[in-house]
């Protein structure tokens, strides 16, 4: 099918899911640029709209993108420069926007091993550091990346876009700060809190078994809930004159401390 | 001395001064936010002017940033909302602007001892990726962060912003990739690539004696003087879909293993 004018109605939905409300209350979200389609294609994503501008894509399709997802049974649109720049959110657009389900999973569903590593991120609210998070996370082979208290949802394009689609390969979910703390309890995994203020050194702290990482917002650091209930607090050694880092640096090294243990312990 | 025209000489070189090629001529660079001033107070940075906005700071000055300056021999300047708006570069400007010397030190001027670990990014890009790893680097103790063939100057606001104020506390320098690597060879420096391409993890280079890090742009990683020029290429272990970290996180995790491995060997 194809698109010509900024006022069809499919094009004012792709505008609606902008808003996390919109995304919430439909179940589905946008995915926009060829990499992050190929990504989520990858991660068995099964687009139910796929929206194409051959004036942007000049036509290119080194993977196979609109032939993949017409195998799933996606709708497929072809899209004037105009239509197509009015559905478009970000400057600079490559031609390729989709929408896709909701990306969350239920923490029930989520397969919580012996080995489990969790990363769990309380209240954090800049996009790009949610995307960077996921691209860590994986790299490192995280179990999934849990959202306490979300003020960003998974959902967010500019996280999928920082994410570079991993969002897509790594399982994500989002719960109140009680219920994820019930689900960690139930699951045996031990919660490790990411915080200056404490004299272990995450070094220091055992993440060979299933653990939980917390880290907090990039304004308040986390909250009273985690810091008491977590099994221990530990920190990353500091020797300058700020006393902390940015989250998603933060979150990397204790997640990379978990890995370094284990391949130091010959897990697999 | 009180500025409330907008079209006052003074803040046009304050809007000036946002484009590289003004702070380049000029040698001096902007600092906006009163946590940015204080630490560069802090870090001995003397404000040629400072500019502040009472309608925005409300007369509160905890630290006596006003004070501290005009002990220094800063002239200080107070702005109408309408002045102080036009000069701002931020989003919801906190009322507090100055104008400092050049940061950027010589690499000769850099203090290499036997225990030195320098951060070189190559290229990069994004001020809030070099602002993290500066606030990186910061925090571990780095001895200098060292910008080779530099898309992006160390005065831009957006990096001063990202990070924090600690492009005051940390030694920064920018040159040539050569002269990079002649005064890295000249002082008995090891260089240690951050790159996927290899067999060898980070954990397995040593980097207990004088290092340095090298970190590639976002786009492209480090060229091939690099690659080449380094004394060994080390990975970070990924075992998912994507082949690459944020190159701020990149540069965090081989910075920490660096003070990981310094602290078992007991160094101080």
């Amino acid at each position: 099918m194809e698109i010509s004018s900024p006022s069809n109605p499919r094009i004012k939905e792709l505008v609606t899911l902008r808003r996390r409300r919109s995304r919430h209350g439909s179940g589905v979200t946008l995915v926009e640029g060829y990499e992050e389609l190929d990504l989520a294609l990858r991660a068995g994503v099964r687009p139910r709209d796929l929206y194409f501008c051959p004036a942007l894509t000049g036509g290119k399709d080194p993977r196979n993108v609109l032939a993949r997802s017409a195998e799933l049974g996606t709708a497929l649109f072809s899209l004037s420069q105009q239509a197509f720049d009015k559905a478009a959110y970000r400057e600079g657009p490559d031609g390729w926007l989709a929408v896709v389900p909701s990306i969350e999973t239920e923490l029930s569903h989520i397969d919580v091993g012996p080995q489990a590593l969790i990363l769990v991120c309380e209240g954090v609210e800049k996009p790009g550091n949610l995307g960077s998070m996921l691209r860590t996370a994986d790299a490192a082979g995280v179990t999934a990346v849990v959202s306490a208290d979300a003020v960003t949802d998974w959902g967010n394009p500019n996280v999928i876009r920082a994410s570079k689609g991993t969002v897509f390969s790594v399982p994500v979910a989002s719960a109140a700060s009680d219920e994820v703390m019930d689900w960690l309890a139930k699951n045996s995994v031990r919660v490790v809190a990411a915080t200056p203020d404490t004299d272990v050194l995450m070094t220091e702290f055992d993440m060979t078994g299933p653990t939980a990482i917390a880290v907090g917002s990039e304004k308040y650091g986390l909250s009273d809930a985690w810091m008491t209930g977590a099994h221990s607090r530990a920190k990353i050694p500091m020797f300058g004159q700020v006393d902390s880092l940015n989250v998603a640096v933060s979150a990397a090294l204790f997640t990379y401390e978990a890995v370094r243990q284990r391949m130091a312990a010959g897990q697999p």
